[in-house]
């Protein structure tokens, strides 16, 4: 069994929650649908992660900024109008096309110095979902995952053929092809900083195999991994739009140094990500993203099991013991000595409250974000109007000092309240405002 | 919603229970450990199926022959004293060797001509898992799939990388030559009957897009599609071991016509097969394989629904109603008119009782299957003594003259008990009894 240090809280002095406790005025955005003359509400919620891994103090700024672009590219969707599903795929593009994240663009390089990407999105209003593995020469894979995705909405193919959910290899290039979405030289998908990494890992292979030339002892000494302490920053983001609706993606180029063929849990339906809209108001609307080891996170089907803790009344406690319990202390990683991964989460439902001049109906978006790697970057934001301040934040989570990668975890999360503020001239306005959570260490 | 006109029942003048009603001789087979002087027990139990789809009944002596020929190889196995996951996937290779089944040799072609299988295996004793998706080149993926399983077993590799469970496309092909497996000539795979269907499949597609040129109204109008009575025969098995432990595997050529580079359920961890071991004396044991409709399979999870279904009291109750709620009415699948699929399932638990002369530790053995499709065509065997007679079973089930196919299920199933018997002498004997089991119907 794996020993359990568990780091356990909230981080309150690394994210100002207090700079958004003050509700935007209500009357900043309004959006009046004069053809139905109906109120039509549009706005959200996004939370992105760039990776669970490690993130140096000298990249934090480009990691953070990286985040920011990632959700002001939902926001601005989720302000045009479109559903939780395609806010998150922009998310993801801009998440990919950074060149600091193992994701798209910068990806690892696998064993034969070739980039292979997997990505999955999923759509909790409709529970379609759509992914592709090992998918090269492609620039942005959730792309391909999302037109498969929607590909699959319109229902059956020509003589009835079912349509596919999940491409891999050159299956998934060229279907990505005959639907529009263009072919992208794979050699400008590596970076200066991918590359060196390429160069810098195959060396240590080199060497710890020359060092270890027995298979057992190879194996056995290896086990203190340069993974604990390496780049495994898959990306991801969960949205909720203002129908209620909420969608989650994921996107990465896996492990360094993986062998060709590879799929991690990011093209893996339930390990990378998740998605499902509350059946009833009894029920949370639920959006998870996984990162960290692939095996890991498939084997334990992470983002299903963090979805399906969160029908209980406190989320906090709800992640904390899935993530120790149905991961840190899986019995289906007993053999790994670290288990290495992150989620962000986020669970929503409905609420009204009446107040004697207005009808307020909303919906509470609690967000959290826990992992066992040494560090996890992210960021949020709501739907504002265009004019009034952006609410966001970004941030790196890290694990405290003196505790064990894989064996220990930090949680830590927010609470956000969407509401459309319905008025007598039938306007519509959206505002949103952060609270410090009562997000309480249960041991 | 779809309407369900749901058959349940046991068709029990299709399954000759009572011949074998009458327990074994328990001195049949005898085995005694000289070594260590202990008691050593091998055998077990094996449940095939040759498919979930339509079995024509001009070809039903080869379907029940090629699933008694893969319940032996697995018998063979256990006997030999091999662990379950073993002897899974020596009946694996059976099934994926037989030219009638669309696994392995004979799969079906995909809309370029070319074969691609997908595996995959899993071990309820260690609960690891080896997949291989849309492989070509190799004569049994089970095999690639089951190297993938025992590699991870061994620990890290190189430099501390993590070996991978999940291997697709060229990439699983190569790395299964450097495991020792060998390339097989794509042409050997394909036989007169899948070439023969290729081709009838292509000129009814070229048809179809012919006589619906619009896109919507394709989609539309082929909704009455081929698949309800077309061959979706991904083949399975499901083992438990004298020592208790399960294993299950699953191997598929995919659905006809599908685009190059799609992956089924049958790759797809908790989608295509499960095995746990019961994780205290409280709980059951339980091994799962799923056959039919990929895509229906991966967004319902089926084969992990399954397992944890399990542990309720009455697994007929459980199986039957995880097949109506979280399949046929799974509000993932709400736009699907038609849900295909089938499972074979295997529960366990010791089970110990005192009789005067000898103690008797056995394993009790529930063993279901059930199917949306038209037919499901399954084998069972337990491992008995050589000189003793085989108790083994074939048998297509049905749906029911006049229900509709996707919207209706079938379910089957028995007992077997395993026992050990552990004399005076120290000798270990094993024999086997199947019982009529109490399915009763449950609404």
């Amino acid at each position: 069994m794996i020993g359990l240090s568990s780091y356990v809280g909230v981080m309150e002095s690394e994210i100002n929650f207090a700079e958004e406790q003050q509700p935007l005025s209500p009357q900043a955005n309004s959006w009046t649908n004069k053809q139905d003359q109906k109120p039509k509400v549009f706005g959200g919620f996004v939370l992105v992660h760039a990776g669970a891994g490690y993130h140096s103090e000298s990249k934090a700024k480009e990691y953070k900024h990286v985040c920011k672009r990632a959700c002001q590219r939902a926001v601005e969707q989720l302000k045009a109008g479109v559903l939780a599903v395609e806010a998150v795929a922009a998310a993801l593009v801009e998440l990919e096309d950074s060149p600091f994240t193992n994701a798209g663009m910068g990806s690892n390089l696998n064993l034969s110095g070739e980039i292979e990407c997997d990505a999955s999105i999923m759509d909790g209003k409709s529970l379609h979902y759509g992914a592709v593995g090992a998918i090269s020469g492609i620039k942005n894979p959730v792309l391909v995952a999302n037109r498969l995705l929607s590909e699959a909405q319109k229902g059956k193919l020509s003589a009835g053929r079912i349509p596919p959910c999940f491409l891999v290899g050159r299956g998934a290039h060229d279907w990505a092809l005959s639907h529009g979405i263009p072919s992208w030289p794979s050699e400008k998908m590596a970076t200066k900083f991918s590359l060196s990494a390429y160069r810098r890992n195959k060396r240590k292979m080199e060497l710890a195999e020359k060092m270890e030339p027995g298979q057992t002892k190879r194996r056995r000494q290896s086990s203190e991994n340069e993974n604990g302490s390496g780049c495994l920053d898959t990306v991801g983001a969960v949205v909720v739009d203002l129908e209620g609706n909420v969608a989650a993606a994921v996107s990465s180029g896996g492990l360094a140094m993986k062998h060709s063929g590879r799929v991690g849990q990011a093209a893996h339906y339930g390990c990378g990500c998740w998605a499902e809209n509350g059946c009833n108001l009894n029920t949370y609307s639920t959006a998870v993203s996984t990162s960290g080891c692939g095996e890991h996170l498939i084997r334990t089907m992470l983002a299903r099991e963090c979805s399906s803790a969160m029908q209980t009344e406190d989320a906090h406690r709800a992640l904390l013991e899935t993530m120790q319990n149905k991961f840190i202390s899986s019995p289906f990683l007993a053999s790994e000595d670290r288990v290495l991964g992150g989620v962000i989460v986020l669970r929503c439902c409905r609420c009204v409250e009446t107040q004697p001049s207005q009808n307020i109906q909303g919906i509470l978006v609690e967000f959290l974000w826990s992992h066992t790697t040494e560090s996890m970057c992210v960021g949020y934001m709501s739907a504002q109007d265009s004019k009034a301040r952006v609410s966001f934040q970004t941030h790196i989570s890290r694990l405290p000092p003196g505790t064990v990668p894989g064996q220990s975890l930090a949680i830590e999360g927010g609470v956000c309240r969407l509401m459309s503020v319905a008025e007598r001239s039938a306007e519509t306005t959206i505002h949103a405002s952060y609270c410090n959570p009562s997000l309480k260490p249960c041991f």
